[in-house]
């Protein structure tokens, strides 16, 4: 039975989760991540547990229980004058940070000098202190998809699906973007996206990003789609944030709030006959049901 | 002989420092942090280590070692939603933080629930991040002077500035209006400040700060005086950052911006024979000489 068909549709609907990473980052992110969820069409997202502004988003998710929200598993800390680092003291993980106790820029750094016993440690942490805070994860992911830039880190990121009984996001194309192997490092039980819609700078440099999107929403296929976006004001914070870094910066994330803002995205999701799902719903059939 | 005369001027010299707290405190505070020192008339300024904005003011501190800095000690974290902790792992220092391993809210908590020697490793702990990121501090300070909440932590701030050989910001006038009896634990080779000149909610609230602000600079008299101030931007990082919290909330802050970057301030300094003075030039004469 295919994966609509168990969530009691037919089996040529097209499912989305449409999907706002990087909840905590800022103060900026965390609004217009709750203006999405209210009034747009994103109807899910996830929290980086070791960022600055996390407080403000476990409060909101704690007084917000239907919103779907997951952990978004954090190793990389990619911007220029704003720097976080593990939830960890550094002293228990010295493998995953620069020499100021942040974490690396980029996912290079993490495969290089990262120990997979330390990986595990923090990200077991964060979803820890998630628990702590009394946040209830309808699922896991991966800030960069940086868990896949190694076979022994995604295994730890699968493992800790299984542990914590969550589903975690799985995809052949983010695999092979962050450079795994998918044929060695997935397996058939194992639940895969479909299609995962995500911006490309290309797309961002040339102001093709919004169309992108419309054109994601015209032409889903059948089967499970997630479409992932960066939900955030581009505003004074968030442009220092994304100082000389435009790659999924300031500009880019209040693209995407626009576009999953508006009527026109709104009125296209049944003119495409787009069925949205959460990681919540998959959760209820994966515990009762195998998915495959 | 005198402060003044031993800084060269005039016994009946007006010393004046217009000193920035809160840098690091968030992207808004250190850009205004900034153009105060270089466009207006704020002349010293100190950093919050535990701060998520430290990276990219302390940056700025490498790059611009002639604007004073000193290095402002935090063992509180005010704010509702936007929270900080202890630059040690919370294990090492548990008295210092509430349930959710950030610091109190309150002076009053830290004077209940800290343990003096947590206090001492966390400061010390502090100034050393703030030298191994090749800070060259000027001068030592208190987040909402809360070192002056008991004896014991008032002793460990002054021991700091002795091993460290910083001057240290103690003043009569802020030790009373945080509880502590300035007769018990100053004694008579502490360099003090004459007159501390700091804003009040009620003042705030009437609409008077700005008018305080100037009768300070006209009503100045011989010897040392400091006016503290909190410059940011009332921006939407600083109003989520103060919400529910007006008293040195964001409105206040931009008015202590607007205030000091103003023409008319900078005219009054001249108009009124002020002389600004640094912690750097303080230091310098401590170094070679007694202060009393």
């Amino acid at each position: 039975m295919n994966l609509p068909k168990k969530l009691g549709f037919s089996e040529e609907t097209k499912l989305l989760i449409i999907h706002a990473d990087d909840a905590g980052l800022s103060h900026s992110e965390n609004m217009a991540t709750i203006d999405s969820l209210q009034k747009g069409i994103v109807n899910s997202y996830s929290i980086m547990v070791p960022c600055p502004w996390f407080y403000e988003i476990a409060i909101f998710a704690k007084n917000n229980p239907k919103f779907d929200n997951g952990v978004h598993l954090t190793l990389t800390s990619e911007w220029e004058t704003y720097k976080f680092g593990p939830v960890l003291p550094v002293s228990e993980v010295p493998t995953l940070v620069d020499e100021n106790g942040y974490f690396y820029k980029s996912r290079e750094e993490l495969r290089k000098y990262a120990s997979a016993e330390e990986v595990k440690k923090e990200l077991t942490a964060q979803i820890e202190k998630a628990l702590k805070f009394g946040l209830k994860p309808t699922h896991l992911d991966s800030h960069m998809y940086s868990v896949a830039t190694k076979p022994e880190f995604f295994q730890i990121y699968k493992d800790l699906g299984e542990k914590y009984d969550l589903p975690v996001l799985l995809s052949r194309q983010l695999m092979e973007m962050v450079g795994l192997n998918s044929n060695l490092n997935l397996e058939e039980k194992d639940l895969q996206i479909k299609e995962i819609h995500l911006g490309r700078f290309d797309l961002f440099e040339q102001g093709k990003l919004q169309d992108y999107y419309k054109n994601s929403l015209d032409n889903l296929t059948p089967g499970l789609n997630v479409i992932l976006i960066h939900p955030a004001f581009d505003n004074f914070e968030m442009k220092g944030i994304s100082v000389n870094h435009p790659n999924f910066g300031s500009e880019w994330r209040q693209i995407d709030f626009d576009t999953f803002t508006s009527d026109y995205c709104k009125s296209q999701l049944k003119k495409n006959n787009i069925q949205l799902v959460t990681w919540r719903d998959i959760n209820k059939i994966r515990q009762t049901n195998s998915l495959h």
